[in-house]
């Protein structure tokens, strides 16, 4: 079960009201890398999640990103200003404006609603903690852009403290797969010739300089190594 | 900020696998009415409520509205059963079998995916109370829908509960529109004559009784009454 | 049968072209709680409606929103101009400039189509009632926001018209709620302790005052009173 | 303006509930090429349309298929039954038995909700005409597939009316073709070389028997042919 | 199968970067007329055609389809300049500049992302070539529009290119419709006086001059004449 | 460009007609971890990948996967036999009785259409690759879930053939992150604290032994051995 604190995780403020800039924000909160669909697919993934440590890994993170949903939105909502007004708003979405009433809202910065097709979850341990490290990554990506583009120290604060958090949570999701016995789809089914294959199908140049690639097995000791810790 | 208990709100469980009630069970996990829909809808109204006395509001609801969402979740994982296996439904969505792996995902009975045009907000308080009220009644309506097709007593008073904590919410709702003053959508617009026309547009029959129906206003001792208590 | 007359339910007009403005306009043509929205909800609802009385209600509100929308078309018709020029849209959708050729299209004010995601019809009387008379009461806040973003005189008083027919047409689906007697989801459902427990699940304070809330009954005589005539 | 009479276009019945062959006229409800889709298009395009003999034509064909759409939701209606019960259905949506208590929703056969991504319209009167004499031709198909999977006299006789209301709709879209002088997307926009080129782009054989293909023009006389009545 | 060559159909280049004027573009890339959706109908249409002479036809289109989508996207690409700024798009979609990183994305120019919704197919060949006739008309207007609001001759002669290809199109396409012997949806369906009905359903005015229309069928020598070559 | 080859990369074959396994096999047709979905994100990544070496590898595995999806659909069109009869479907989609008349169509297995919004494309290399190998592991899963409901040993062949390419695929995109330097998302964003910290948020249990994680950097070193070939 849940519960909640009226504090934010980390508590979040802005120099002063930017709907502009508000907009861009609505991408980590109701868009493809955002924070909701980073809440989503932990919490559905431990649905079915049958070893309890994973199932906390996947309880951890997820009730994290449902925090960080909350340091997000409350910028926006800070950003948003008093006024509906699309005048201040200068490309993206302007729902804001029109239908929500300067409430943050679960849709991207072009309006396009949140939509669970955002969420991959394949009951497949390895695989979803596969998706899970890629999907940080793709977040840690989008905040950098959002970095790029805003001055107020505030904000930046922020987008930064997020920005970090993703790199502990793959520290956390690599320590994960390295815990995962050669089950489930990192199991050898059975390699034939067909993965040894290589269609050279764009022309010209030949992309793989190994005439005879090898097919690959996720295992163990790749992955251990896929977490080396920093010097 | 949220966290979680290893614990659901209400425990569940079910008298054996089903995986054509599962499908079914889908609807109330990610349907139009179920209880992620119901969750972010608080959720999100709660991020610009500026009255600490509904943010609050909000935010226990929306908070026990997850909690629900995790009954649902693994109510169904239960009557998934441990095997892919497309016969066993024989109707309605099957990406169950064919993508998820058996793990509960955020679609709804047929297949199709949660989306945030699900969760109505707009930021005036009136408004939104109002769609939460009717949100909850549609719930409820969707819980007896399928009270009637299931005969496991496990999963009959899952629902059952699930069914009653509606009308708790619908108790806590009405006391918070009785609580707001005639601001927001329930200012008077300065009514025009336009207001009190009457179009009878479709023949025969004329539905209206009173050949002068007055427009309404949304205000106080309204809603008090709206939730007399019962006998 | 439908059938229609080449004159609008109101005639509308407007100072000048307004391609931005238009935009906004679109949020009350293929928006969450715009016109085709509110006419295919009744219509819908009218489909299996048993009680005559009812089908001729949800048949005469739901014809007056196609005349509505037919309305809100025209108006973003002539704010649309005569020439296809995205530098004349400062944000929002531009799909407008880049595929509909002017033409007023079934999106919202951001581009996003209009889907019947956006309906909300459950067979039972009392919800559809509820939920169509928080959809008045949303769509009545949007042309709030609308209207203090525009200062065509013209368009103001088209969007006072449209804003005060959701008055009259919640003043006709109130006597309706009056109407009904307890049945569907109004019935008493065997109210449990369950439905009387309260989570104080988001802390510090305590929204709920009463340490025990009751359960609700939608009945008649509260909404006779729901619907209290303005002194 | 429109109108309502309660009196069907053209009356429907049913032998005896189906509720698996409901879900399979679902697609002429809520689907790519059903009813709503075609009444949508119509009353879109009749939006922009200047020349008032064009505007009519989409807004007599328009209103018809708001018509047909009375006519299929009151058919599903009818076969429906009157008992939520998904194990009557055997394959396709069962929204209709989880939440919308045997209402005919605008959903298709799978449960996929009506979007206006289905309604093609660009403000072009030649482009917009050709895309409606294929809808009505794709509409026609989709009646041809579901009168096959029907042994109901009544629904069959339903379906037959359907469908060859489509055919006099051509002949009214044929007509309208013929009236369009060249211009819009029918003027010559200066054709170069690049329009009578021939990629051969799949091997083996090449489709096209003429080595220098010209490039078509959609005028008058073309289409006055294209409307042959026949004999 | 498929294969790849470095080089594009024909080349393209961009007077500067114009990420405004990328936006615009996204339209044919991603839309609901551009040039994936048109590769797409194409090569889903040649999944099942029996005949090896339009499957062979779909596949030649088709794949110049994606050839075109390569150009499209390649345009974009370097309109996009070599910056994330928001600041300079003012209108439209920001996701080029939240999530996208200046990578060409399958979206339309206010952000909707590609649908299959776009996509018309029924297994029927006349009315699947009718409904590939009229969505080349479709993108020949999108691309006017776009070519009106660019002055760069660089991107105006990409434009032209590609809008003259669908010139070609119809070419190759009516020749097509031309081989088709009157069956499928082509076949007389047993017509009845239903077919020949006028519900003259919107007033004033009676669109329609012969009192009696007469239903079309569609067959090899309308259609000959319907791909008159140009004088 | 893209050219075609009638022969299929590898030849397809089924034992008899089977429509409710064709269902299944739409999954990875149109589904969300489909052939369309991988051929689309390939393709989309290589339309900004500015190294060669990249953008060769991402046109041949993206030209690879759209031979794939010929292969699927052939499949899928030989097992749907050849009438439209929904009643040989048991579960999921039935749009292919009702509306694509036999024809393989890009939805999944339940009917959901494809959408756009499958596709992951941040313009990051680090993080594309990351996405496409996490993808390639969530299709295999797919294809192993598809395996295990049918019997026909053709159809269990090319499901073999299908999944064992996904391994040569990862071998192939690992050798391509080994090339990655340390820039793009990969360079060290100056980790602070915060990065460091750990909120153990769902009790009890404290999921991670390490009482202070260290962030991760993905680099060269680690991802080579991300490849280890086998033994």
């Amino acid at each position: 079960m849940f519960e909640h604190k009226k504090n934010l995780l980390h508590p979040v403020k802005v120099e002063k009201p930017n709907p502009q800039y508000a907009v861009l924000m609505q991408e980590q909160l109701g868009g493809c890398n955002g924070e909701v669909k980073a809440a989503m697919q932990y919490i559905s993934q431990s649905f079915r999640a049958k070893d309890k440590v994973f199932k906390d890994l996947f309880l951890d993170i997820g009730t994290e990103e449902l925090c960080h949903m909350e340091m997000v939105a409350e910028t926006i909502n800070l950003l948003n200003g008093d006024k509906v007004d699309a005048t201040k708003v200068t490309s993206g979405e302007i729902e804001t404006m029109t239908t929500f009433g300067l409430n943050p809202a679960l849709i991207n910065s072009s309006g396009h609603p949140w939509t669970a097709d955002y969420v991959t979850v394949t009951g497949d341990l390895a695989a979803d903690l596969l998706a899970d490290i890629a999907s940080e990554q793709r977040a840690k990506v989008v905040y950098e852009y959002l970095h790029r583009q805003i001055k107020d120290p505030y904000v930046q604060e922020t987008i930064m403290f997020l920005l970090e958090r993703e790199e502990a949570h793959n520290a956390l999701l690599c320590e994960a797969l390295n815990k995962i016995t050669d089950d489930g789809s990192n199991r050898n089914f059975g390699m034939s010739e067909d993965s040894r294959l290589y269609f050279d199908l764009s022309k010209p140049r030949r992309y793989f300089d190994d005439p005879n690639p090898q097919p690959v097995e996720i295992k163990r000791d790749k992955h251990s190594s896929c977490c080396k810790k920093k010097k």
